[in-house]
């Protein structure tokens, strides 16, 4: 049985606030190691990434040799069997419907005083996605990071996969090539970080660094951030659900576990206003979770922070989301919609008994790179606004000068800044000639 | 006379890149210290505010006399002169006007497979503004970074700012009143971005820090992001100018020194295609330069960091802007419009000879804060986008999961998660049970 609350008891907010500022990741202090490969791949470029490959991926590669060619990729991916390809397609097409929704607007206007006034989205140049290795080798992450890129219309779209011993998941290549990803090369770790954000001989520079991965790679994205762009840094998944009324114990209890099999750091919290449920569900997990292959992970996962709090009512259950901010929030209630207005911090929402977390993994459509360990108060998840900038725009008139120019003299002389005052005073003079004579 | 490229000459791309490349900021490593305050703060709170403000402001504080009273800020209100209050409510009311515009539409629609898709905006629920004191205790800065959290719609607005010896600058709590601040707090450092992260006895926590500081408030702000969000890390400010035919030297040698009078590593660069209207601006500068009272700043940023390109044309003038890209660009030409659109990267635009950078810090509208060191390339100016966060909606019926689940399931089973698949195929088979009854 995992930790179960109830929030009539008088040691509640104790134990919640407890579970709220538990450290679920020990972060190892890599960043030394990191700042000297960075400083070698700046010195070195490609031999430092074949060198690294070498020795931590098992490969001896050549630095013509570290991109993909188009025959390598296409002798992988017609591997791939048709079902798996259709369903990572379909995955595919309703990201990209579902993105192409958030590209937004210009903006350019003129106000009473003669001022036009916008701005402007533009694209980033080039974007780098990395994608780890191995077992978290997630072709559904590649998807999910490029596709924002493509339709934002990042001109250059790099990825960077390390190939343990030479081995890639064909699955990786075809969901790069289904997004639209230009390049790939074979390394990864903070090498691969360095490499996209200073380049070497072979991989030109990238503005923007998104995608998950190990502690190197983030205290190297870290550390190049400023240099490049880069999205969140990602901590262990976590899922909330709230429920009451009827609903099935075994469908909660595996979107708690589908949760919980991501990493023994991941965090899978039920809020329930029937004890009765609450109970229902904590058995159903024990039945369910010797079954599973990843029965280790998962069972560490619930063993550890898997919470079940017994709530008066929804407005009490809402309340405790918010203080959560959950990466994920389902909602199986009644009235799913009513509930998720008085949920304001989560990074995705999926409402009613039909929408369990797994199908926004893959194939929904939002976003799946979402905000953890609480920031879901202050950030979002992955979008084309990733990968877009905005520029803002000003025109000023004659008139429009003469009519505001004057206040900013005024503020500009409380700042003590002379010349800002005598940038607009002498543009104000020549038009006071000029309307005189 | 500052450095003057000609991009004929055979030298000049390695000079153009040189400058490109040049790091304008000694970047002092405090963090050891500001490490060891936050750690303090999270320890002791109020007392580490008292105990740091005595000796860095030399003001004896008690943890009740932290914050502002209305009586003491009305008291430092009633000082301010009706042109400067006039002023300052100007420019309140065009930043206003201006993001109240940027506020993004929620969405929600339903695909033929019957999900229904979307995403809603919300505030932070508190913010908290960083505002230096001394000389750079910019009014225009809280303005620029109070307003947009405003409009956004951030429930609590908490301002600190250092007062050496207890003084303020009436106008700064003037500016937080027009903006609509919560709650002012006379302190600052490191210990004040600690203190609005973590909270004390008498500040509560924020859930996102914005606004300027020395390198102990980057320093601070850098170790509490993920705790909390902060915007960007400034740099050195910066502007470009691009100028052709019958422009006003005086004029364009005033924009030049606005930029370079904020800051001895801030940098001015014209870019022309007329080599003689580069020789006159040039030598309007050297004219102006010593009637200054910021003199000493402003030739201290020209002699080291002034440039004047003259270039063939205005598309290579266009792409040299696009290599810098500049936090603020001004475009001095006869079509502006058609410049902008050939112009990529910019923190923001400034259209035609009546349109003075220094309007834009002021009183155009659109915010001050912008992407400075190249960052144009990737990141925006501060807006109300800094201050809200979206959360992704989805609520499929059974047909819609009946139609997707599958594909689920099979991208689930590549990426080896079962309970992943178990999830939907359990409600799978639920519907396929009904159906059949």
């Amino acid at each position: 049985m995992p930790v179960t609350l109830n929030t009539s008891d008088a040691d509640f907010e104790t134990r919640f606030a407890a579970m709220l500022s538990a450290k679920r990741e020990d972060s190892a202090d890599v960043n030394d190691i990191v700042s000297g490969i960075i400083a070698d791949l700046r010195a070195r470029g490609d031999a430092v990434l074949c060198e690294l490959t070498a020795k931590f991926d098992r490969l001896d590669l050549t630095p013509d040799r570290l991109r993909f060619t188009p025959q390598e990729i296409a002798a992988e991916v017609a591997r791939v069997s048709a079902d798996d390809r259709a369903a990572l397609s379909l995955a595919a097409e309703r990201i990209r419907a579902y993105h192409a929704r958030q590209m937004p607007e210009d903006a350019s206007w003129t106000d009473p005083e003669g001022a036009t006034l916008g701005w402007r989205w533009t694209p980033v140049s080039a974007a780098g996605l990395y994608v780890p290795g191995g077992q978290a080798a997630y072709p559904s992450s590649v998807l999910m990071n490029a596709i924002p890129a493509r339709v934002a219309g990042v001109g250059r779209l790099v990825v960077c996969v390390p190939t343990p011993g030479g081995v890639i998941n064909p699955l990786v290549l075809l969901a790069a090539q289904l997004s639209g990803v230009d390049e790939i090369y074979r390394v990864g770790g903070a090498q691969a970080i360095a490499a996209m954000a200073y380049g070497t001989e072979t991989i030109a520079p990238v503005d923007k660094i998104t995608g998950p991965g190990n502690a190197f790679v983030a205290a190297a994205k870290r550390q190049v951030f400023g240099r490049v762009g880069i999205d969140m840094i990602a901590g262990p998944s976590e899922v909330l659900i709230i429920a009451e009324g009827e609903q099935n114990p075994d469908w909660l209890a595996l979107d708690l576990l589908a949760q919980a099999e991501h990493d023994a750091d991941a965090q899978s919290i039920l809020i329930t206003t029937d004890p009765a449920l609450g109970h229902a569900v904590a058995g159903a997990v024990d039945r369910i979770l010797p079954t599973l292959p990843r029965a280790a992970i998962a069972g560490a996962s619930w063993r550890d922070y898997g919470t079940i709090i017994i709530a008066r009512d929804l407005d009490e259950a809402a309340a405790l989301s918010d203080r959560v901010a959950p990466e994920h929030l389902e909602l199986c209630v009644d009235d799913p919609e009513a509930l998720a207005t008085r949920c304001r911090h989560a990074g995705a929402i999926f409402l009613g008994a039909h929408t369990p977390e797994a199908v926004g993994d893959y194939v929904s459509g939002p976003n799946h790179v979402l905000p953890t360990a609480r920031s879901a108060r202050f950030s979002s998840g992955l979008s084309v606004m990733d990968f877009l900038k905005r520029t803002t725009l000003a025109r000023l008139t004659p008139g429009a000068l003469a009519a505001i120019g004057p206040a900013a003299m005024r503020l500009a002389a409380s700042e003590g800044l002379q010349a800002h005052g005598a940038s607009v005073e002498a543009r104000l003079k020549a038009l006071n000639e000029r309307t005189a004579e």
